[in-house]
């Protein structure tokens, strides 16, 4: 039997998802359980264990040659423990001891649900065939990854890209992270909504006071639900502009929900991007949207294992060797 | 005769600095030439080749491996020219074909002077051992440089670690770069010299307007220069702590001018990073001096080139070999 699948796992605070993934980036079985992520660590453990099981029980399983997991972060792989914010009943959780559990022997590589999602769109959605990429999602928060020389770029934690709790305002409102003017804390869906209802904009007969809301009004010519969004697009290309400058990328990859919104982000990005990306080697910066829909989160968590284990076969990640860029 | 040594340039607005440097980073021979760099372009040329042709002439030529060169940037690695801000004459200008003009078919690695000087520093000096570094100078300017996975991060153009022009005031104040609230508008000598004179500080009787005379002032507990010295340090501080959210970084390394003002600057950055670098993968991230001295742009010229051209003995670059991290 040919070890031709990994088996990967996407944790969030709603479901954990699993697949046993092939080298096309199909799914070949999936397993899905919700999360319980207000339950205790045990319970939410067992949520996992019972995916896993179910990828197990399949003829598929004595395929896998490898295990990737993208979770909710932080993460700290170097210990393969996990603290996501939205599941409370996991603090420092050994996460990476617990699935070996079932996984046995096989290889195993656990990275934060940012660079998951940026190997999946790396290897196959909007970032394929770059050297230099920032993927991110923007939505409830702002995560990310990066790919650096053609390879994700995980870091030793499994955290790196972690665009949404950098700070681009000194003096700025505080972050739930302890911050101060983050990325997220003016980017985000919620930082959205709550400026534009500050500045006077009203919801719809229906009461929706989502960012998804205020972008239907800023389509429609309300001022304050664009300035609301231009202010978020402000605060993500100063961001993307910094990532630019320290690493080098030619490409800015941006998913969720607030992406959705489409050009009343995309266009104010765009032209802020011209004001905060000056530096010569850094103009050439596309700003695109994500290709991957909600199956990006076990196709890059195959990919990031496949990546680590020198796995050929999994996509642009494996198999391209690192220069000096 | 044995390959054993680089020939490396460090190119600045004011000297040009050659030497053929050992395997223990020694600088077997030395050369130098006053930049002119205020003149024509050819003529700053010809100072480059005139360093060059001091070394050719040297006996030890014949054991040079590769050629390494540190340049004021920006720089395009990827197309071989230069366009320093402080050289006028040189806009795209062809350096890599200039130098080869003398140096023939040997490698030759040009990277800007802001990852030269954390190659030396990642060699010899201050982030010796360290899988992840920043290495900045902090003086008229603010430029850096990263170490990721254990080697030198270049970028594809050779700019990456540019962590003088990201913003972290969205709002700030306009930076010849083109951008707003950029770190070094804020935390260069100039402008911490600058802010203390317009919040009521003055200079002693030698008329010394210099961020090194605020220094002083600091140091002796007058209120403004201090203030002027945290502020420069809060906007570091976010930098750095956005470098390390985004790649994941162990140690921030920190030379230049006013690097040299010692506790004034090192404490409150230290303070300042405890607001920024909040989240649990960046809390134990270090600040440090860093320990190279004038020749830190050979050295890592030298440390840069041997990493591209796989020379083993030159260094923790060299003979590293990247890992997921």
């Amino acid at each position: 039997m040919p070890r031709d699948l990994i088996a990967a796992l996407d944790i969030g605070g709603t479901k954990i998802a699993g697949a046993l993934v092939d080298g096309s980036g199909k799914l070949v079985v999936r397993a899905r359980r919700a999360t319980r992520a207000q339950e205790a660590g045990a319970t939410v453990m067992r949520q996992v264990t019972a995916v896993l099981e179910e990828l197990a029980a399949t003829p598929h399983w004595s395929r896998a040659a490898a295990v990737g997991i993208g979770s909710a972060g932080p993460v700290d792989a170097s210990v393969g423990t996990v603290s996501p914010v939205n599941i409370p009943g996991w603090r420092d959780f050994p996460l990476v001891a617990g699935v070996r559990e079932t996984t046995g022997a096989l290889p195993l590589t656990l990275v934060g649900d940012g660079p998951a999602m940026t190997a999946a769109e790396h290897w196959q959605g909007a970032a394929r065939g770059r050297k230099g990429a920032l993927c991110m999602v923007v939505s409830t928060g702002v995560g990310g990854g990066l790919v650096l020389g053609g390879r994700l770029h995980p870091g030793p934690t499994g955290n790196a890209g972690h665009i949404g709790h950098i700070s681009v305002e000194l003096d700025g409102d505080p972050c739930p992270c302890g911050g101060r003017g983050c990325v997220e804390r003016i980017a985000s869906g919620p930082n959205i909504a709550r400026r534009a209802l500050d500045g006077g904009w009203r919801p719809g007969p229906d009461g929706d006071t989502s960012a998804r809301a205020v972008a239907a009004s800023a389509r429609a010519g309300d001022p304050v639900a664009r300035a609301s969004f231009a202010r978020a697009a402000q605060a993500l290309a100063a961001g993307i502009a910094a990532t630019a400058a320290l690493v080098e990328i030619e490409v800015a990859v941006i998913g969720g929900g607030v992406a959705g919104a489409g050009d009343v982000l995309f266009a104010p990005l765009r032209r802020a991007l011209r004001d905060y990306a000056t530096l010569s080697f850094v103009q050439g910066l596309e700003v695109v949207p994500a290709q991957m829909g909600t199956d990006a989160g076990v196709v890059g968590a195959a990919a990031a294992a496949a990546q680590e284990a020198r796995l050929e076969g999994f996509g642009p990640a494996a198999g391209t060797h690192p220069t000096g860029d």
